[in-house]
C-alpha cells in the first residue's frame, strides 16, 4: 500500500499576533513543524498547539530558524557555525519540554525559511545544524529539500534524512524549485496540485516547468496553512490521495 | 559535619556584552544558575558556561527569567499565568538540551531578578512557575528566599524547597532583606560577610540590622561576582568557610 | 456646531504578522495613533501606514508603549524614570521620521496598553512621559484617559492634555472604565455605542453601569478596528455623529 | 595646515551591559559613532553618551545597523530594499530626538558592522541606506570605506561621502583592507599605527602588506575602543597628529 506524510508549518503566533489556522491545518497533515520561538511562537501559544497536535495524533517536529522575528526567519543570515549549532540545540530543546508537557515529543527537525534554504547547498551551515541535531539525539530525523545535496550530507553524517516536495510550487528539470522571484513558481490549481502529488506518491516523478519529469524520492508533502487558499488545497490533496488509496501517516512512525 | 551549598548567577553573557567572570566563579561555588537567554544567556555563550561547568563538577540550575533583555529581567512584570508558565518551560527545556550537550544536566530551577523578589511575595505568579517545574519534571528543587511565603507553598505543591541566605545582604528582624533602596542594604566588608554565613551554617543564625539575631534555615548562600570586589568577598566566604570545616557542595547531591 | 476626533491605533503590524485593517479604518478616524516599534510597528509596515494616513488626510500620533513585543504592550512594567523617558524620546522620534518621509508629521502622543493604564494612576511613570515629551517638543498633546489624574498632572506641566472616551466601554459612576476582568466592560451594541457617543458630544455625558450620568469631559473618541464588529462599530458611529450634524476632525487642528 | 577627523563607535551599552569607556574617547575623538538601538545602545544609555559628546563637543553620528542585538549587527542580512530603507529612517529619526534633547544633533550617518561592510559593495543595500538619508535629510554626510564603490554611488546619488581610513588595519595594495580572516590583518604596534595616520594626512598614502604604496584620500579616520590596549593606540594616534601640527575636528564642520 502506497504511504505519505503531509506535513505543515504551525505554531507561529507571536503574542497576539496570529498566523494560520492550526485548527484545522491539524485535520488535514500528519506532521505538525512547530515554530520555537526564534522565527515566530511564543512559549504560550506553541504549548497550545502542541497540545491541539497531540490531541489529534499529529507528530511534531522542531521548526528551528534564525534569531529574526521581524524577517519571520526569512532573510538569509551569516551566523556563525558555533552560533548556528548553539541556537538549534536551544530551539529543539525549548519545543522538547513543552512537547512533553503538552503530551506528546519532538520527533524530527525542520528547518523553517532562509535557515531551510541556506543549508540546502551551503555545507558549512548545514554541517552546524547536523551537529547540533546529533548533539541532541542522534535519532532525530531531518526533514529536507528532496534532491538537495544536504539529503546525502545528512546520511553521511548518520541522521536519518526525510526528503520532501512541495504540493504548490514548480519544479526544474533538475529537481530544484523555481525560484519564488520567476513566474509560475506558486501553483494555484487545487486539482492539479493534487494529482500531481498523487503522481508522485505512484510514481515518484513530478513534472517540470518544460515538461519533462523528474525523478524525486519524497517521504513528504509539505502544504501550506498561511491563507484560506492554502488551507483549501491542503484539504484537496489530502483527499485526492485518501480516494486514491494512499494511507497517510508520519515518516516518524511514531503513531 | 556541616555542609552548604553556594550558588551565584553565571553565563549572562549576550552575544557581544560580557557579564561577571565565570572562570574564576567556578573555582569558588558549588551550584551556577545559568541564565536561559530570557534576561542573558545567548546559546552560544551559554553552552560555553555550562560545559565550564561541567568540567569543573559545578551542579547546574535554571536561572529563569521575564523576558527583558534590555531590563536584564530586573523589571516586575505583570504577566498572566499561562504567559509565564510556558515561558518557565520553555527556558528550562531550553537549558536542559545544552546541559545535556555540555555533559551536564539542569539539577535544580532559580528565577532570577524581578521574577525572584515577585514570586517571594505574589502567590499568583509562584504558582504558574510552581505548575511550569512540577510539569517538566517534579524533582526539580526549587530555590528561593529563605523565610519567604514562597517556601511552604512549593513544598506544599510537592516540590522540594531550596532557601537560600544572600551573603552580601542585611536583613530585618523579620528575615526578610533590607530593601535595596535603603542605606546600609549591601554589606562591604569580606572578613564580616565571611563570618556572618559562618554563623548561619553553624548556628542557622543571621544578625539583623537592628542587632537582634534572626533564625534563617538555608541550604544555600548566594554570593555574587559581578564586579572584582563581589568575586573576591566569595571567594573569601568560601575560604572562610572550608577553613572552619565546612564541606561545601551542591544540595542536589549530584556530585 | 458641535465636533469631535475620533482616534484609532493604527500599524500594528509587525514583519510578517497583521493586525487590523489599517484601511478601513483610515476611512472612519481623524487621527491615528501609529504603534512606534516598541509594541509592534515594525518600520517597514509603520512607513506604510503613515503614508495611507498622510493621503486619507488623518492625523498621526505616537503611540508610544513599554518595550514588550511578545506581550503587545499589555502587561505593566516596572520601568526606572531615566528608562520610560529615554524609551518615549526614542519611540516619538522615530516615527518623527518616518512621518516626515511619509509626508505627515507626528501630531500628538497617546500611550499604549499598560503603559496608557498606569500613567493614568501612577505619577512617577506619567512624569516621565511627560518630561520626555517636554523635551522633545512642549507642544504636543497627549491623549490621556478623560477623568483621570493625568489630565491635570499633564496641564500643570505645560502640557496640553486631550481627554478621551472609549466608544465600546462601559463607565463607573466615578468616570471610571468598568474592569476588563468585570462583566460588561465591553459593549457590543453599535447602536447603543453610538448614541452614547452623540450624547457624550451633545451633553458631555454617559450612562455609567448603574444607570447614574456621569460628566465627562472628551476631546476625542476611541474606537477599535482589530476586529471586524470593531471596524463596524466605528463606522456606526462615526456615521451618527455625522448624520447628527457633528463636525468629525483632529483635535491638533493640523487639517 | 594639516585637517582630520578621527571618528569611533560609542554608545554601544545594552541594558546592564557595558562595551567601551565612552568617557575616555571623547577625549580622543572628534566625532561619535552613536549606536542608534538595532545592534546596540538602548535609549536610556544611548542619551548618557550623547549628553557626554555635547558636553565634550564631539560631534554626533547615526550608526546604523541590521537588527541584531545578538550578533551585535556583525552578520550579513539578506533584508529587501524596503526594510532596510525604512529601518535606517527609523534609527536615524530616533537618535535625531535623543540628540536634541541631549543638545546635540545628528551630523552624518555611519553603518555599523556588516550593514557598513556589504554596501560597500552590494549596490542594492547601498541604494536602501542612500535613500533613507536623503529621505530623512539630503545634506547628511555618508561615511564610508575609502576607495570603495560607495563613495562614487553615494555621490552620483547626491550626498556628500566622507571617505575614512582605518588606523588599526592592514590594507590590500588596492586599497581594500586585508580580511580580518588573515594574519597581520590587525595592527597592535601603536607607534607604527600612529605614523602610519601621520604619512596618510600629509600625502594620501598608506603602505600595503606587500610594502608598495596605496593612495587613499580619508576625510577621517576610525579608531576603536573597545578594549583598553584600543583605547590607549586611539589616544596615541591622536597625540602623533596633535605633535605634528594637523588639527582635528569633525568633518561635519559644525563646531
Amino acid at each position: 500500500m502506497l504511504h505519505i506524510d503531509l506535513n505543515s508549518d504551525l505554531g507561529e503566533h507571536y503574542g497576539a499576533w496570529r498566523m494560520g489556522d492550526d485548527e484545522r491545518m491539524l485535520e488535514i497533515v500528519t506532521s505538525a513543524n512547530v515554530a520555537c520561538g526564534f522565527h515566530a511562537g511564543d512559549p504560550k501559544s506553541v504549548l497550545g498547539t502542541l497540545r491541539a497536535a497531540a490531541g489529534s495524533g499529529v507528530a511534531v517536529g522542531a521548526h528551528v530558524a534564525y534569531p529574526d522575528l521581524v524577517g519571520f526567519g526569512r532573510r538569509q543570515m551569516n551566523v556563525t557555525d558555533e552560533e548556528l549549532e548553539a541556537d538549534v540545540i536551544y530551539q529543539i530543546g525549548a519545543l522538547q519540554a513543552l512537547a512533553r508537557v503538552a503530551g506528546t515529543e519532538v520527533g524530527y527537525v525542520k528547518p523553517h525559511g532562509a535557515l531551510y534554504n541556506t543549508i540546502a547547498r551551503d555545507e558549512r551551515q548545514a554541517a552546524a545544524v547536523i551537529r547540533a541535531m546529533r548533539a541532541v539525539d542522534p535519532e532525530l530525523p531531518l526533514v529536507c529539500l528532496a534532491a538537495s545535496p544536504l539529503v546525502e550530507q545528512a546520511e553521511a553524517a548518520g541522521l536519518r534524512a526525510v526528503p520532501e516536495a512541495f504540493a504548490d510550487r514548480a519544479y526544474e528539470p533538475t529537481g530544484a524549485l523555481v525560484s519564488r522571484r520567476e513566474e509560475g513558481a506558486v501553483l494555484h490549481d487545487s486539482a492539479d496540485v493534487a494529482e500531481r502529488m498523487l503522481r508522485l506518491v505512484r510514481e515518484g516523478v513530478i513534472s517540470a516547468r518544460d515538461g519533462s519529469e523528474v525523478k524525486i524520492r519524497a517521504e513528504s508533502i509539505c502544504v501550506h496553512g498561511d491563507t484560506d487558499g492554502a488551507v483549501q488545497m491542503a484539504a484537496d490533496v489530502r483527499s485526492h490521495l485518501l480516494d486514491a488509496g494512499v494511507s497517510l501517516g508520519s515518516f516518524t512512525g511514531a503513531r
